[in-house]
């Protein structure tokens, strides 16, 4: 294994030993991999790191005994993996409870794992409390971190998460894209975006935003709640100023009564239909918005719909720079944290600077801090009238998702 | 106007003089400006047309005579717009019949228009070739060009239209990212794929696949029929196969009456639903779908739909550069056509080598025979199962994408 032999000369003695395992959970995100093949380098550093063993699927290859060998990796394969999205180890949608986490305990006890690094949203952050706790009370020395990732930016104390700032300049893009697309054949146009409870992602969209006349025109996020009503009436001021309009709006819309509009479209949906047919798939609450404000206007306007989807967390090859330099960062940190005696933790971000003087540094946040709870797009975002936010919000996001494409109009 | 200086010394007493149109049609593309630029830098390499106007939204701007000067644009502005996705000057799906050319026509004569350049698809070879004709009968001496536009590729004559090659290489990103997402997270997703006629588009997400494992596992194209039986039992296999399965599906997929499964799903929704509700929006067949594989199977599986949209036209700063050039080369072709005599036609590309060797030439083909009727996805290029295409069909779609992101597994 040559990419051993340059291992830091830090005293053995000093360094708690035994074998890693790295795990990938939740859904994924364009750089994932960046934090993986960070950890994988990071761990091949220390001679105290036996083994590093990669978990299928996450907390379920762990239980199940799923194990990659992840030593000796060629650096070439390891560039390429880190630049492709999703989990290359393959990731799950389990959230251990304490009798799951018990038999991840027990499954690392059994392989004399000493360090446990975990990617993952705030689910994977208690996951990986849970089982710091198990250790703690067993005397069995284990070193715990989490790796943030989420697409959805909605984990608490950092200053953004790795995965968002690649998924924002995707949604910036593809709605830059679909504003010219509405430009060049005027009509409505509803493109629904990921983020079920918190607004960030769909918030990204408003780097679309050159001048006044560019969409998105109307920005609804889950934290400023809105009804029929307004919706329609917005879409129509703003069809009536400029002849069209683009709608960006999050997954997560909830109405006046604080009710999610994708629940109410489901149930109501299932009432009234027979048989098997159900407006709840992936298109349903972007076609239920269309139709919204067809049946609010007397002239015949062109009304269309599209929902993101997937693309959104798995698109190759058009990653944020900023975002794949930090996912690797994270990874490497959350090493430095394990092999510098800490016992446990999540890497987190602050920010050292803002536009062209952009950066951020890391630290170490408590498990219990990240975990469970999120983080939801704060007030101070949104603009008055509850259908957008403001420049405020683009300083916070343009410098996460980088370059955008070029458009020129003529 | 300083970029008029170094125009061609050609006399101008061979040269039709008078001035020039220049207009876009249908559903935009990636490329659609190149081919608008290259119009605007060749025409004016030539003193015989004084004025080079662009219609606004396309015959509806010409009709309703909304004009924007294109003459003395600067360069840099006119490299922009040319990577700008969707129709700079405005497109329109206005398919003009005799009367609506007449109009055309008689606007053209106001303002001595002797050379008209159409992009677009076969709707637009159909309003040129009318307009032509007109012309003719008239003794109004004017040149009419077709350059060639889709994403669908379904025109005739031509090897393929620019368009196509940057919509495919964005369908095969997607897919490539989106089996990673699906290999990821285990289950059957189901993508939807523009093409209501031709599953040229939906047959391009092959170049995802780099070994047997990958997705898309199943291809179906309006082409090559299938019953909603054979659909289920496909998946299944796929799935009993490989623990996933992900289906890249053409939105024009047919049944095996003959119907189109879009068609059913619209009429059985209205004959079921009471209210306004309706299962015919932009997600109803990708969730028909993966409902379909929920009733067939009885353990739980993951199953998913996403349906790509407009992003697959209207992307930015993802076209394929072999499209991008040829897009640029159509419209430069279709000037130096009308310039040097001929009277209309549309431009067409003859695939001179393949593989490394991959070139075309372009020659102009008669406006009859490109207009009105399409080219469909040939039976030669689809499997023996009805459910994906063969290698014949990479090598003739993998140079118009070009190169594709890396994606490497563990």
């Amino acid at each position: 294994m040559p990419r051993r032999r340059d291992k830091l000369s830090k005293p053995m003695s000093d360094l708690l030993k035994g074998n890693a395992v790295i795990g990938q959970s939740g859904g994924p995100t364009a750089v994932i991999n960046q934090s993986l093949v960070a950890v994988i380098e990071a761990v091949a550093q220390y001679d105290a790191i036996d083994k590093l063993l990669g978990a299928r699927h996450g907390v379920r290859g762990i239980v199940e005994r799923r194990f990659v060998d992840l030593n000796g990796l060629d650096a070439s394969l390891l560039e390429k993996v880190a630049q492709t999205p999703c989990a290359a180890l393959g990731s799950t949608r389990d959230k251990p409870d304490e009798k799951y986490c018990r038999r991840i305990f027990q499954v690392l006890g059994r392989h004399n794992v000493r360090y446990f690094f975990y990617i993952g949203g705030n689910d994977s952050a208690d996951a990986a409390r849970i089982v710091n706790e198990m250790a703690a009370e067993s005397n069995y020395e284990l070193r715990v971190f989490h790796i943030p990732k989420t697409i959805d930016n909605d984990l608490r104390v950092t200053d953004h998460c790795p995965g968002y700032g690649s998924a924002a300049r995707f949604v910036a893009a593809a709605i830059m894209g679909d504003d010219r697309d509405n430009a060049s054949l005027p009509g409505v146009k509803v493109d629904v975006i990921m983020g079920r409870s918190a607004g960030w992602l769909a918030a990204s969209s408003m780097l679309a935003r050159e001048d006044d006349r560019d969409g998105p025109h109307l920005i609804y996020v889950p934290e400023s709640p809105v009804s029929r009503e307004k919706f329609v009436s917005d879409v129509l001021e703003v069809y009536g100023r400029l002849g069209r309009c683009l709608v960006a709006v999050s997954e997560g819309i909830m109405d006046e009564a604080g009710r999610s509009w994708a629940q109410t479209i489901t149930e109501t949906t299932e009432r009234d239909s027979h048989g098997n047919i159900q407006l709840s798939g992936s298109g349903a609450l972007g076609d239920y918005m269309a139709n919204l404000v067809k049946a609010g206007v007397r002239q015949k306007l062109r009304i269309r719909s599209d929902t993101f989807g997937y693309l959104q967390r798995s698109f190759p090859g058009f990653a944020s720079p900023t975002d794949q330099a930090e996912a690797r960062l994270a990874g490497t940190k959350a090493v430095e944290y394990a092999m510098a005696g800490h016992v446990s933790g999540s890497v987190a971000f602050k920010r050292t600077g803002e536009g062209e003087h952009y950066g951020i540094e890391c630290f170490r946040a408590e498990l219990k801090d990240v975990a469970k709870e999120i983080k939801r797009l704060p007030a101070e975002y949104i603009n008055d009238s509850g259908n957008g936010v403001n420049e405020a919000f683009r300083q916070y996001v343009a410098p996460l998702a980088g370059e955008l494409p070029t458009i020129a109009k003529l």
